[in-house]
């Protein structure tokens, strides 16, 4: 039988993170932590920090560090995050085999909170309908679209309104949603607010949220859409990744 | 000069705290902590608890608690509300000039976090319009939606799917938003997911989440729906007030 935690961490600012989040890391008998590709090896670093920072006794609680598979990025999208959570599925049924054999305690930081456009839970699920015994617990964290609106100092939503939250994806396709004043834009793979007529739209953009290297740009749409794009590739051509957010409003 | 630090405590469960709350906290030179009537006394005493526990040197950092005016329930819903955040203000700054009137950090417990459906920020601003020289820092803080999906286990979103985040009032007004798989609904004075034809919806509930007294109910909406109103009616009747939300999902 195995135990498995998803711990919410926040997204990168070591304060960020939960008291449940430190007892659940020191709870675990085995903790796994996804290496991204070179790039993104800022996110591992990040990892390795708070487990080494974190957790008290490095004897009980074993660290192992894996190789996530990667996901075709040629294929139809659905079919290939399918593919890609089968492939992470496999990954993490042979670690727990080859470490915990007997069962035990696992477990897993998860950038930010694992109910937000991240596929642990599902992965989690696929193993349980795969007949193995699998109970899963899950520690909220901060989001990124918590510290996007807490270093710009505003509301999520306007006031009694509704907030969409949405993918870059998504907005690009189908453009503003109807039904809401306030579109929060995650999964942007870069400027799907490009696809908006910007006129009436203010813009709060955020990349790195809570490192040492965030960066911020608030304004209307028409005055910094262009700046931003500008920035985000001279970020992403200095650090090799990047990862931004943004909430759109009509004023 | 004020430095206000706006602070996000998550909705009840102390291990939801993070670190950056408990440093802001032990920052501040005054901590204001809202009374808000008797019925709902149980969350005044859960900020006295965290205060009493997080905060280390009590000489230091002086605790007020104040009695938080209250909402014109008869007059149109807006102009309420805006009576009501000028009302606060004017209680905030009486109390910043009374306890700091060389100016210094003030702390506010903020529930959840002060981004959503919070007039924190909104007040903040107030003070600031007026003249006031107010500087605002937000810690985030987890929300009753995080604690929603985690206790549920489940993600907030459908699989690259969108999510509508909106209020009890809303969704009895406009029904279901369009271009939207998933409905968070908050602030619901109960119940407004009756306003909906249940079929095909899935809906999961849960009140005081975070706190010992949390319920958790989850099905179809065609089975549960009933259910969810009986049980609410049962522990506000018990503890006198509710706090609840719910996802509500296509299926």
């Amino acid at each position: 039988m195995i135990q498995l935690s998803l711990i919410g961490i926040g997204t990168g600012n070591p304060d960020h993170v939960t008291l449940a989040a430190v007892r659940a890391l020191n709870a675990a008998d085995l903790v796994l932590l996804p290496r991204k590709g070179e790039a993104k090896s800022d996110l591992v670093d990040l990892r390795r920090l708070l487990c080494r920072n974190l957790v008290t006794d490095l004897e009980r609680t074993r660290i192992v560090e894996f190789d996530l598979p990667g996901r075709d990025a040629q294929a139809e999208y659905l079919d290939a995050v399918d593919a890609w959570h089968a492939a992470i599925a496999d990954v993490w049924a042979e670690l727990m085999d080859r470490y915990l054999p007997e069962g035990g305690l696992v477990g897993m930081l998860v950038w930010g909170d694992p109910s937000l456009y991240d596929s642990s839970l599902r992965i989690a699920g696929r193993l349980s309908a795969s007949g193995r015994e699998v109970e899963v617990k899950v520690v909220p964290g901060i989001t990124s679209l918590q510290v996007l609106t807490a270093e710009h100092r505003i509301p999520l939503n306007a006031l009694a309104e509704p907030i969409q939250i949405t993918t870059g994806r998504r907005l690009r396709e189908r453009g503003w949603p109807d039904d809401a004043a306030t579109v929060a834009v995650m999964l942007d793979s870069g400027g799907a607010f490009e696809a908006l007529p910007p006129e009436g739209l203010y813009i709060w953009w955020g990349a790195y949220l809570g490192m040492g290297k965030q960066s911020l740009i608030d304004g209307p749409l028409a005055d910094v859409g262009p700046l931003i794009t500008e920035r985000r590739a001279a970020l992403r051509e200095q650090h090799g990744w990047i990862m931004d957010i943004y909430l759109l409003r009509k004023c």
